[in-house]
């Protein structure tokens, strides 16, 4: 993609009414924009890293044997009042149309899911079943001032398992931790797995937490150990219950949990199979949160600097950035912007992602600090110094590493980069 | 995918509460699922469908220089009181934050698109430009009784242009017409091009009516010379006002509307640009909506038979519906259900996208009612009869055209059907 053919908007400040850093950073390298408080428009650069988080959540839901549907966001009050939720669920979106009927809009979907999963579920030769989709989400959220890291419109995936018994929603519980392990490592993500609150129906819950300041949850880990557990539930918070060493206060910011929900939105909807025996019992559930435009904002707040943002591989917008510099020599400029063209063809006829920046009114000092600032994986400079060798310089964005590479040896490296990240 | 493994569940009668023919066989065939009037579920086949819509008319999109973009459902209210629409626009659903903001939900983008635009368009060297999204709308409707044709919620495409002047807007309006009429034809649904109110800024805007009697527009058709007029605008409903030959009555579902906006949005939002000669001058806008959600319903309307659902090719939620029936003799079943896997396993092995009914507990009659309801292209049977020559019978659910085929023979003329459709 060209750059002059882009819609493109960077600022060289902050934001003025954005506290924190992820949408701070994200607003002015021109990912997102800012609506209005805690609701955010997708721009083209922001969307693409949207959509590339979104492929890997679905990758590993469909290997877990989940089911992809799409359930709407008007939800009926009958619903939530079935569950005893419709006054009780703080951040509920209350609508009412012009014709009577009330609606929720969707913060969550066990209300939705679990009479949906009527349809599918008669005996014991029903289950196990896993549903999920992923959507947009509404929180009425008392004060939105963390970025992407709580918004009132939010995308979302969500897992719901169906089960038989206990003992089988405990094994497919480990599996989707597991699976959502996998997702944080390719998303580059580091996460610590703590221990939360299970609600009245289960000990506990497991949420992923990314360990950083820009976090609004507490949570209490042992480095001796490994045993972490969210603030909300510990009991003691200077000893370590498994094995007395003392506990460290970190924040987090959790971009995931499961929870095993066992019998606690089955019963309202009355959701029963018949056993081998033909006996009428009640099915076991469990639900998996991963919020899709939560981790878009953990991404930004572990993986920046003082200059901007560095994507990992996996999620990036564009894998490239090349950076066409000119010199103000008409001619050694003219050697330039055919080379580059030449670069950028190459590169897309081996099915290469590159952002090239011709732009030919944007200085070249401009076009570095917005290359950093966007924070592609590698920036490739077509440059005055370099022209009469033919030679482009290659510069990993995250760990500074430099090259000076022929077109031929840039095609056999990026190619061979390809492969590994397969 | 083997049916046993996927969540399917048809219904042999029509649902009780659904007057749509397009709902009632989706629902039959467990495509949708009806949560509350106006207001559906899409279920794993009836997501297929919609995200294989979706894909294609987001590939002419991107062909008509369209950068993809993902706005907010959540609206200012003070955006649509910039338009003075927040009082006029019937459709609109109000939402109110416990914590004071109001929000109309997004039932379409220009309150949003147009200050959007503003952080791309400075001077005329940023024009053109084209913005796009595929998202999920609402509309607070009085009486969704249509299906799929006319929900609460929907899915729908809207794209938006911004130009220096008309000449150059009216240009991309053609080129979207083109676009739109090559979306209609790989989603092999006939489409009208009919023309009907401009607003009070454009003498008309187009429609795009798939005639059928579901339809709730009215348009009048002049067989002649082509001239087509939605009821809403025509001034002599007997005479064609170009060839003067009679005009014809018909009933249509709207599935795309193209509009000129001009200034009607740039100017209430101050959208401006300095031209050549440094001068502002009010960016000129066009809109294109195209209802993803409502297409996926007008196919069913316009493509069933009296025993169900007829998918085009291009949007089928699998290609092939592969049937193992079976005899009732043990034998003879085992070398059925072994052949059976081996042609679907081939079918995967060669990319194939197969739907496998291999369910024991199926009788064979209700697997062939069943198959006809789906409306997967290509139906493959493998049977008692032909069981012994190890061959394969295919069946065109549009045409009816049988075939019997080595697997061989269906493996090369699968492949040849499949670079037919690049």
């Amino acid at each position: 993609m060209k750059l002059s053919q882009f819609p493109l908007h960077t600022q060289k400040k902050a934001p003025k009414d954005e506290s924190s850093l992820n949408a701070s950073l994200l607003i002015r390298a021109g990912f997102i924009e800012k609506l209005t408080a805690g609701v955010y428009n997708f721009l083209p650069l922001g969307l693409r890293v949207l959509k590339n988080i979104e492929a890997i959540v679905r990758q590993e839901m469909n290997e877990l044997g989940g089911q992809e549907i799409l359930m709407a966001a008007l939800q009926p009050k009958q619903n939530w009042e079935a569950t005893k939720r419709w006054q009780t669920f703080n951040a509920l979106f209350k609508v009412k149309s012009q014709y009577e009927a009330w609606y929720a809009l969707g913060p969550t979907h066990e209300e939705i899911v679990t009479p949906l999963a009527k349809k599918y579920i008669f005996s014991y030769k029903d289950l196990p079943l896993a549903l999920y989709q992923i959507q947009t989400k509404f929180r009425d959220e008392p004060r939105p001032k963390s970025g992407l890291l709580r918004t009132r419109e939010f995308v979302m995936k969500d897992l719901y398992s169906f089960h038989q018994e206990e003992a089988d929603l405990d094994n497919y519980y480990e599996k989707v931790k597991e699976g959502y392990l996998k997702i944080y490592e390719k998303l580059e993500l580091p996460v610590l797995l703590v221990e939360a609150s299970g609600g009245t129906f289960s000990k506990y819950s497991h949420e992923f937490q990314v360990i950083t300041e820009a976090g609004e949850d507490t949570i209490y880990h042992c480095s001796n150990c490994g045993f972490s557990q969210n603030e909300e539930i510990i009991e003691d918070s200077k000893k370590c219950p498994r094995c007395h060493h003392s506990l460290v206060k970190m924040k987090g910011i959790e971009v995931g949990n499961i929870f095993k929900l066992k019998d606690k939105y089955s019963r309202p909807f009355n959701l029963t199979f018949l056993d081998q025996a033909g006996k009428s019992k009640i099915v076991m559930m469990g639900c998996y949160g991963l919020g899709i435009s939560r981790v878009l904002g953990s991404l930004v707040e572990v993986s920046h600097d003082e200059r901007g943002i560095i994507w990992p591989k996996a999620v990036a917008p564009f894998q490239y950035h090349l950076v066409s510099l000119l010199s103000g020599n008409s001619k050694e400029d003219k050697l330039i912007k055919r080379f580059s063209e030449e670069v950028y063809q190459k590169l897309l006829k081996t099915q290469l992602d590159v952002l090239f920046d011709e732009r030919l009114e944007i200085s070249n000092g401009e076009k570095l600090v917005e290359a950093d600032l966007l924070g592609l994986p590698q920036r490739l400079v077509i440059s005055p110094k370099l022209i009469n060798t033919k030679k482009i310089e290659i510069k990993n964005r995250k760990t500074g590493e430099l090259k000076i590479l022929s077109l031929q040896q840039l095609i056999n490296y990026s190619q061979h980069e390809k492969h590994l990240s397969k």
